[in-house]
C-alpha cells in the first residue's frame, strides 16, 4: 500500500503560537506521523516582519508576505491561522482557505465569537474542516471533550474560569495586597496583556470563549452580544480582602446556562467558595466545568496560553484533520443551530454587598430595612471597625433575581446613610 | 441528498450502565442524530436473565441469549459490549464483531488490560474501530483528551485516582474513624463493590486503567502485568490519621512515567498533600492528570462510575463512530506499539514511616542510625505520647530510592527497639 501523501501546513502568524507549533512539527514529526497516519509537514508561513528574530531557523519554508496568497498556495493542504483580529486579514485569509476547500485551525476566539456562524456556513459548504481548540482556554482539550466527549449528554451548565491575565491579576492582588491599578502596571510590564488590553480585562476575551462554548453546548448560533459582560477593573483590593474574611476568593467567572426562557451567557467577577477548585485557580491557569445530565460535573484544569500548551492545541486539531476528522466546527450543521433565545438574569443567586455606613444611630437598620423591603433577604453580615467616619459592611445575601439586587441598592442609597456606591458581586451557585 | 442509514446498536449486557445506554439512545435521539448526521437505533440486546426486571421496557428490541450471535446479527451495525469479565463470552462476542468488521465498544477494562494488543490487532486487521472511553475513569472523556487532544505531546506522565470504590472507603474511613474491615462491609452493603471485590480493593480494576492510558501516552504495549500493584486493604485508620496530622491523605494513586531505562508503572496507596486537587477528591469521584512537554498538566475531573456517567462514555464512543472517526485503538497502528520495557521503582520519591517505638533509652537514636545507614535522610518527624509501652512515631524522609527503603526497614527492624512491622508509604512526587 502507498503511503499517504504528507499533510502539508501553511501558518499565518508567528508569534509565540506559531513558533511552538513550528517547533512542535518538527520535534514531535515521527510520533505525529504514527499518530496520524501521515507525514506532517510545514511547506509556507506568513507574518508581519519576516526580519524579526523569533529564535527558529524559517529558511525551510516558503515565505509570503500576504497571508490570503498563503492560504491559496498550492502545496498548502491545511492552513493555520494565528494572526488573531476578528476582521481584516485573519478573517480574509480564512475565507480564502475555506472557499477553496482546505481545512482551517484556527486560534482566533474573537473572529470565531463575531463571525462563526458566517465561518461554520462556508466551511460546511465546501466540506472543509474549520476547527479552534486553541481558541478555548488554551492546552485544555475542551473544545473536544464539549464536543465529542460529552457527545451523548443534554450539556445544562457551561462554566469556568478562560482567561489567565484576568486570573494572574486578581491572585496577584490578592497575594501582595497591592490594588488593581499597579498589579495591572505589573502584568504590562511582563509582557501578559494583549495590545488592547480591554480584550483582557475588560472580560471580552473570555466572553469570546464561553460564546463559543456555550454555542457547541446548546446548538445555538454563537452569540457574543448576548453575554452578560463585566470586567475586572473595578475590582478593588479591599473587596478581594473581604471576600477572603468571608471564605470566598473573587474569580473573573463565565457562566452559560441553559433555562426553560433561553441561554443565559455571563462573564463577571463573582465570589467562589475559596476552598473549592475555581477558588483555589492561581495565576494563569485555567478551568472549564461541564455540567451534562447524564455525566454529572466533569472539571477540566490547565494551561489557559503560553507558546507550548496553545501550540498543542492547535496540533490536537491538525491531528484529528490528518487522521480524516470531520466534525461540523459547532458540533452539528450550522443550519440547525438555533437562534439565539436570550434569558439573561433570570438565575436566582446569592450577593456579597460591601457598603460604607455612616456613622449614626439606626444606620444598620435602615440599611436592613431597605433591603428587606426590596425582597432581598440578608444571610450573613459582618460591620467592621469605623474607619474615620465610615464603617465597612459586608452583607452576603439569600440567593435573589439579578435584577431585583439592583433595585434594591438604588433604595439602600436613597437611605442617606451610606457613602459612596455599594459594590455588589453575585457569589457563584453550586 | 439520501439521508445515511441508521447505526444500528448490537448491546451485550444490560446492568447499569446498559440500561443507561438504552435511556440516552431514546432520550437524546433527535440531539444525537443532529450532532453525528445518523439516527442511531438499537436493534437488538442481550443478556444473562430475558425476564429480569430493569425498569426499562425491553420489547422494542431483539433478544439473543448469545452475545456471539448478537454480534454477528445482521441488523447490529456497532456491538456495545457492556458484560465485563476479560475472557468468556465477552472476549468471544467482541472478536465475532471485530472479525465480521463491525466497530466495538467496551467499557471492560479487563478483557482490554489482558488482551489489548491481540483485539487491537484483530481491529485494525478488519478495520473495524475498537473504542473504549468508558473503561477508564467512568464519564470523564480521557482515553480521547489523551489519543486526540494532546496528540502533539509527548507525555511524559500519566497519573491519577482512578477506581471511585477504593476512594470511597478511604475518605470514608477519614470521615467515620472506622477501620476498613468495618468500612468494606459498608461499601458491599451499598452494592459499591464488584462481585470479587479484589478487584477494586487490591487496585486491579485502577491498575488496568491506568496501563490501557500508559499505553496511549507511551506507544507501547498495554503491560498490565507491569504494574506495580498493591491494594488498600492494609490501609488503616491510624495510618489514615497520622498521614492526616503532617498534611496528608492517603489515596489510592496510579502512576505511569516514562523514564530512560523504560516505563513505570504503579498502583498503591500513596500520600498525597490534603490541600492538593488530588487530596480534595471525595468519594466515587475520578481524578486523571496527564503531563505532556508541550501542554505542560492537564487535570480531569468527574464521576469515576454509575450509570450515567459511564453511559456518557460509551455514548461519546459510539457518536464518533457514526460521524466516522477512524482511530488505532491505542492511537497508533498496533503493530508500531513497543514491546514493554519495565523500569520500575527507578524513581525517586519521598516516603512516610510510622513505627511503634519500644519505650526504651536510645530507642529513636537506634532508629535514626539504622535509616541514615541505609541512606535515606529524614525531612520531619513525630513522636507521639506512649500508648502502653509503645510509642507511635512517624517520619518524613527526603526522597530516596523505594528498594532503598525495603532495605532500610530491615535494618530498622534488626535494630530490636520496634514491636510490630514498620508501615512505609510513598508520598507523591510533585
Amino acid at each position: 500500500m502507498k503511503a499517504p501523501a504528507p499533510l502539508r501546513l501553511g501558518i499565518a502568524g508567528l508569534g509565540t503560537v506559531g513558533v511552538g507549533v513550528l517547533r512542535i512539527v518538527a520535534a514531535q514529526a515521527e510520533t505525529l506521523a504514527l499518530r496520524t497516519g501521515r507525514a506532517i509537514e510545514v511547506s509556507a508561513v506568513s507574518a508581519r516582519s519576516r526580519g524579526k528574530d523569533r529564535g527558529i531557523d524559517l529558511t525551510p519554508y516558503a515565505w509570503e508576505d500576504d497571508p490570503v496568497a498563503l492560504a491559496r498556495r498550492n502545496d498548502v493542504d491545511l492552513f493555520v491561522e494565528l494572526m488573531g483580529g476578528s476582521d481584516g486579514p485573519a478573517k480574509a485569509a480564512t475565507e480564502a482557505a475555506l472557499a477553496a476547500g482546505k481545512p482551517v485551525v484556527t486560534a482566533n476566539k474573537a473572529m470565531l465569537a463575531l463571525h462563526g456562524q458566517a465561518l461554520a456556513e462556508l466551511a460546511e459548504a465546501n466540506d472543509a474542516p474549520l476547527r479552534f481548540e486553541a481558541a478555548v482556554a488554551g492546552g485544555i482539550p475542551c473544545v473536544k471533550a464539549l464536543t465529542e466527549g460529552l457527545a451523548g449528554n443534554a450539556i445544562t451548565r457551561v462554566s469556568g474560569v478562560m482567561n489567565g491575565t484576568c486570573n494572574y491579576i486578581l491572585t496577584r492582588m490578592e497575594a501582595s495586597g497591592l490594588p488593581y491599578a499597579e498589579v495591572f502596571k505589573e502584568a504590562d510590564a511582563l509582557g501578559y496583556l494583549e495590545a488592547d488590553p480591554t480584550l483582557d480585562v475588560g472580560g471580552i476575551d473570555a466572553g469570546h470563549k464561553l460564546a463559543l462554548l456555550a454555542a457547541i453546548a446548546f446548538g445555538t448560533q454563537v452569540d457574543f452580544e448576548g453575554v452578560q459582560l463585566q470586567g475586572i477593573e473595578r475590582v478593588s483590593i479591599d473587596d478581594i480582602h473581604r471576600a477572603r474574611d468571608m471564605g470566598y476568593r473573587i474569580k473573573l467567572l463565565g457562566e452559560a446556562r441553559r433555562t426553560p426562557a433561553g441561554v443565559e451567557q455571563s462573564m463577571r467577577p463573582t465570589l467562589v467558595p475559596a476552598e473549592s477548585p475555581l477558588g483555589q485557580l492561581e495565576g494563569g491557569t485555567n478551568m472549564v466545568v461541564f455540567e451534562g445530565d447524564a455525566v454529572g460535573q466533569i472539571v477540566m484544569r490547565g494551561a489557559g496560553a503560553g507558546e507550548g500548551p496553545t501550540a498543542s492545541a492547535v496540533m490536537a486539531d491538525v491531528a484529528d484533520i490528518a487522521r480524516g476528522l470531520r466534525i461540523p466546527p459547532f458540533g452539528q450543521p450550522a443550519a440547525t443551530l438555533a437562534p439565539p433565545r436570550r434569558a439573561n438574569a433570570a438565575t436566582h443567586c446569592a450577593h456579597y454587598i460591601r457598603l460604607n455606613l455612616r456613622d449614626e444611630p439606626g444606620a444598620m437598620a435602615k440599611v436592613a430595612t431597605a433591603l428587606g423591603l426590596a425582597g432581598i433577604s440578608i444571610d450573613r453580615m459582618r460591620q467592621y471597625d469605623h474607619a474615620g467616619d465610615d464603617a465597612p459592611v459586608l452583607i452576603v445575601t439569600h440567593p435573589c433575581a439579578p435584577s431585583d439586587m439592583a433595585g434594591a441598592l438604588d433604595q439602600v442609597t436613597a437611605t442617606g446613610v451610606v457613602h459612596g456606591e455599594p459594590v455588589a458581586l453575585q457569589i457563584q451557585t453550586p
